[in-house]
């Protein structure tokens, strides 16, 4: 194998609905705190500069555009592109070149500005992610996707809403304490279990949010790391899992395959066991997706993830805290960043920097990403080792 | 460094107008060769899957579509965007994840479908690759952009249109003889030299064409090659550079800045110099593209280009040939495939396949692939060794 690779530093822009910023804007506001921790341009080797949906702004090739945004026009750069999972297949593919010795150090850098256009459009243009000859047409958007994997959860192992509005409340409950957050306020159980439905069985509170917002995180190779922190947060296993792009071709609709294989992938790279993970952020773009994200990494037997939820075992002094920065439903979602910013949490607790001690998890030493895009078409899982 | 990596087989589809072919479908056709020398797809770990611009057919994070289609649905994918030079960015990318050790054996595959649309309409999306803010508003599309660097150039060094008609000529020349090739007709000097003007001085032969197509490749590990080709085509330098997003920021337009330093950084990576390479594939977008490239890439000194093309030292039998395979001017440019189609062709030429003599090189031992985005604001720069 080639070299050790460690994330050193991160920033984020506030999540929400920022009509006060242009695309742009938002990426220089995720690089500024990363620019006031020392790490000035010419420090940094190349870049990967990404969003998930180029119809949102009309702008094409924008690695070109934020690069030349914030100082990095002279530097090479390129767009990674996989839907929700553009931020984490941002960071893998950056990853491959500075660990191959072609860069030292590399900016990733994922941000949507989603709020421009109508929720109905924004609805429209993330559905393009799906098979635009055999889903669009029909009608099958990302809510219909999940209602129907959330319809066949209940059937084959009984289980009622209530445990996803617990999902809901979580998030929300965490999200009011993070000040980077979209939605940062409580919402009742009984709020969220009986809000207006969206699709069925799925309501308002069971889907995350249209945000606009970035994030940034510099990765750094081994030899190269003390320049920067004495607080470095390894790379130790990487995972990627793809699964079939009509969910009618699947074996399951209780579980996503390629999400499974993402994560025994990241395992045994990392040389752990799901046991030994103290936090994850996960892909909760509907709560069921969370619900099912347990299963799949193995932080509950199929079928028993209602019962982790029942127990709080999920919260942050619980034995798998998830999502306690608000996650996509309350800290928002908006497409490239969500990878980033999911890893950009992972540091921030390793570091104990979360802004509440009552969102702040004891003893961080391995943290997990799980970020899933379209229906589970491709998954990224990355596993993070304290490095101090 | 990491493990060498070698490109083992190729693909390509045929180049055209394809009403006849869906997106997936024109990859398809890029894969089939490579499936054909026995390069099944359990044989690959990962793949990118690549196009430059969703506009076209509205089609997003296609890289699951293709991967699906192609029955690579359970194989980690990821698309990569980087507007013209999307098909090399993919390869930057997948290189660095076979080099590092994460997969042994990856698919990198481009593709773009840009006759759906008018000319017009095209012409207009891949405007969009500029910034859609300060120069789309303003009518700056892709030929005033290379218009402008001509005007310059003639103006800095007092050449006459008639050099890039012979460099049209020479891209005809070749295209016709390539059965690939999108439109494979000699053209006259007469004909290049006073056909309609599109954007003063460039007139339609000085343009490149709105081209559908595929183009694939497969890369190994130095350790897994042997299993796939006595006839390795190593990748033994990559270069990328980038340059202001609007050229009025940059210091010259006679000269494309993020090109120099990506041939710098290619030639330093091989250890080899310009004098070294036996053939290029440059990226023709227009004429004065071309002419430019031979001075960015050290073939000719600045302002010396047109000696070259005077000389013809750019033809098969020449000091360095360029663009034999027709180039994007004849071939065609269907833009996320592009920089794939010209690796393509650099494995073709060391294996001496070129369908006709009259285009074969004579024992090519170093290759050069040099892929433009945007007006240059990135660049993409690889040199390959024959491995026999």
């Amino acid at each position: 194998m080639a070299r050790k690779v460690a994330v050193v530093a991160g920033g984020h822009s506030k999540f929400g609905k920022r009509y006060d910023a242009t695309m742009r804007e938002l990426c220089a506001e995720a690089y500024k705190p990363i620019y006031d921790e020392g790490i000035s341009q010419d420090k940094i080797d190349a870049s990967v500069l990404s969003y998930a949906a180029s119809q949102f702004t009309g702008q094409g090739a924008g690695s070109a555009l934020i690069a030349d945004y914030i100082g990095l026009h002279d530097k090479p750069h390129l767009r990674v592109e996989s839907a929700c999972t553009t931020g984490t297949a941002s960071l893998r593919a950056a990853w491959g070149m500075v660990s191959a010795g072609l860069y030292d150090v590399m900016l990733v850098l994922g941000v949507e500005q989603m709020n421009r256009v109508s929720s109905a459009t924004a609805t429209e243009y993330m559905s393009q992610a799906g098979d635009m000859r055999w889903e669009y047409p029909f009608g099958i958007s990302f809510p219909a996707f999940y209602a129907l994997m959330a319809s066949r959860y209940m059937s084959e192992y009984g289980m009622e809403h209530d445990i996803l509005a617990k999902i809901a409340v979580k998030s929300h409950h965490y999200g009011a304490q993070n000040p980077k957050a979209h939605l940062p306020k409580e919402v009742s159980f009984e709020e969220a279990n009986n809000a207006i439905p969206i699709c069925r069985p799925l309501n308002l509170y069971d889907c995350s949010l249209i945000t606009d917002g970035a994030a940034a995180v510099v990765i750094a190779a081994e030899e190269r790391v003390k320049e920067f922190t004495d607080q470095p947060m390894w790379i130790t296993g990487i995972g990627a899992g793809a699964s079939s792009m009509m969910i009618q071709d699947r074996s399951t609709l209780t579980s996503i395959p390629g999400a499974k294989r993402a994560a025994q992938a990241a395992y045994k790279m990392a040389g752990v066991e799901s046991k030994d993970i103290d936090m994850a952020q996960v892909h909760d773009c509907f709560t069921i997706a969370e619900l099912i994200a347990y299963e799949d990494l193995g932080f509950a037997e199929p079928g028993k993830g209602p019962e982790l939820v029942e127990n709080k075992e999920n919260y942050h002094d619980g034995r798998i805290p998830v999502n306690v920065d608000g996650g996509l439903k309350s800290k928002g979602h908006p497409l490239g960043a969500t990878g980033v910013s999911m890893t950009y949490e992972v540091l921030k607790q390793m570091k104990g920097e979360a802004e509440n001690p009552t969102r702040q998890i004891d003893d961080v030493k391995h943290g997990l990403v799980h970020n899933v895009g379209q229906s589970g078409q491709f998954v990224n899982v990355f596993i993070y080792e304290r490095g101090w």
